[in-house]
């Protein structure tokens, strides 16, 4: 049941949850240029508390496609309502303004503690550093399209794993699948959280912790991170992490799988070279277009039902 | 005759001006969900030369129910155009792309002139420290809606009464009424400036002066406004000021009538307490809420007439 | 041809092309409130890596008068995008969002690097210091619309010829006419640019260079520049410079031809003066007026076809 719901963190949603959203998300992809009357008595609030230019368009976008409008604020005006007002005042105008609120925020809770106060659906596009369900979504959904299957899947995660929202997210994600087993690449310093791996672990799923990056030989996806210079209080061991975690053409003609995928969230610095952008093992830029197709399906199953 | 008004003062406004409006909001109310096609064909100007994320969303949500769009610049962009470009040139640009423009500025008499360069519609956004009327016209429905009457209410105002344009627009708005009295709480530093106060005299307000906060008992309408830092020259008289005009829940269950209801433009910083949010005392979030219809009938009735 | 075409250059486009854009502006002029089903499938993506509010709400009110959506970033936005993630990551991503690209960036190349990037078709709304198309075509229709011809008159350029991209591309797009003559009006330290002046002529224009504010007198348009203090090592050489290329009403009066019109892309600081406003010279607000419809032509022969 997916209509009014709030969308705070990807452990709330089933299997069967995640394949209505699949479907619809087909749906929308192949008649992305025919729904302007779809969701066009909508207004969307955009509560973006921490600033991101890339899910805000994406979200902005697939509202549009939908004939939604949006109403909201983004980064740096943030800032002035931060200081002018509490959370929990500047939730509570939106929702008696809007049909649905999008918020992100960067402490964590942010978004459920919005859930709590509207009783408009708030969808989380990101909060602290666990959760991030809609990159969750579009990630799984791009490997499904990819693969045409999740489940006996094996993953490859790479880089800052302790920080990164995005990784922990897809990786809650996966225990609703059954894939084969999930790889975990990282310095030691920039290890996967033991909350989540406590979490995975008791939902099924099979991780395996490496520091060489050679370990992606098994991996049909590969999911590479950032690693953030401010996590290091050491920049010599920074740029020595940084050099052994980036992954290039001449690293995967090497080790990865032939028909394996690269995916990334997105913006990369230098941790994904550029020569790979023209390879086979590219996903990111189908990954990043599948953005808008799964964010209209879950703006159209959480305002109009399935 | 709403029509092609601009909407500066609303001292401009008759008694029978703000019933077709409230009339108006009344039926945007009832149906805001189906007016998409009212005012499709327009685009509305906004000229925010000072931030207000709170009034240019509600401006912005207003406009989109009514199928309407928006185009126009805010807070930090307008430095670069206050800095490019005189004020003049950048309305009549404006009123040259789009159909109506809203203007908020920090200096008084922005709007004024405005309407002097622009043959669009101008709706004043707040401008200076007097004059806020779309606040005003918004106050005064809220009123309206939770009394079913303005006249013969007791209004008190708390807390600076001297510089915020919300109080001294309501006050003006209330002329055209026949409340039944006007009692202003402030401590003496922060009084009603003499020049509002001659003119709600003029046309028939009956105003009283206090210091005490206990003087709310009379009152039917209790308007609390935020008192700011910047206002006082000594540190300690403003901390003192401030503990002397904070409104919460044990003062209101000690001193308010059974049926007192509390405004507030909000943001809030803590002169209200957070503890009245659910009591019958608060009418602030309603307050907020019913800034969409106002602004809905307040467009239409200038684009479209009655 | 104008469907599906990058607008980068001017150099680009036949005179053809150009009275077709022409003419299609003419009928968005006329109908310009009846045309909202004209693009209603569309979403224009608006990558503003340089500030521009003048620019971009004219592309945002063209967009909107057709039913278009717009979805993007300006100004200060564009600093965070710029750090952290390369220029052809972001346009790719925009490429795969919307349907179409107006690309704002100073430096020069951006547009075109963008059109070798994206499938979509992009419009080059500024870039670098000589390229600045849809100005240009703005400015010669607002000279046909004022003159009903562009063959025959004599135009005369006046200020800061070297850095302005607004005269390059004016320059460039008169070449796919016949103009009398281009005189050109400057101190010798802002004379246009060799390798504009060259392609000028190469392609059949008869430029003249002069210092003398006087050589306006055989103008039919007279477009003037603003004068940039950052571009003068010596200050008192730029309060020299700007003193002597200040164009007002008694200039004009004594000078100008009778029927000559002032065009100026704005905004303006001094170099044009106020008084000049309610003269018949003044054609400057009239050219900011008519950037809407040929913007609307522009976006609807791009997308739409002829």
């Amino acid at each position: 049941m997916w209509k009014g719901r709030d969308v705070i963190n990807i452990l709330d949603f089933s299997r069967n949850d995640l394949e209505v959203l699949f479907e619809k998300a087909d749906y929308m992809r192949k008649n992305q240029y025919r729904l302007k009357n779809e969701l066009s008595d909508i207004i969307i609030g955009l509560a973006f508390f921490e600033p991101s230019t890339r899910t805000r368009m994406s979200f902005e976008t697939a509202a549009k496609r939908l004939g939604a409008e949006t109403v909201g604020f983004v980064s740096e005006e943030a800032t002035s309502i931060a200081k002018g007002e509490s959370f929990s005042d500047t939730i509570r105008m939106l929702d008696s303004y809007v049909d649905l609120i999008v918020v992100r925020h960067k402490y964590e809770g942010a978004a459920l503690l919005a859930s709590n106060i509207a009783e408009k659906p708030i969808i989380n596009a990101g909060d602290g550093k666990s959760h991030h369900p809609t990159q969750a979504m579009l990630d799984l959904y791009t490997t499904k399209t990819l693969f045409n299957t999740i489940d006996g899947l094996t993953f490859a995660f790479i880089g800052d794993l302790k920080y990164s929202r995005t990784v922990s997210s897809l990786i809650f994600g996966l225990t609703a699948f059954n894939p084969k087993e999930i790889i975990l690449i990282s310095p030691s310093s920039l290890r996967l959280r033991e909350e989540i791996r406590l979490v995975a672990e008791e939902r099924g799923l099979r991780l395996r912790e490496e520091e060489n990056i050679e370990a992606i030989s098994d991996a049909d996806v590969i999911y590479v991170t950032r690693i953030q210079k401010e996590r290091f209080p050491d920049l010599q061991e920074y740029e020595r992490v940084r050099g052994s975690y980036r992954i290039n053409k001449e690293l995967l003609d090497k080790y990865a799988k032939d028909d394996a995928k690269v995916l990334h969230a997105l913006p990369r610095i230098d941790e994904l070279s550029r020569d790979i952008d023209d390879t086979k093992f590219q996903a990111y830029f189908t990954q990043a277009r599948l953005g808008i197709p799964i964010r209209m399906a879950l703006l159209s199953l959480v305002l109009k039902g399935e």
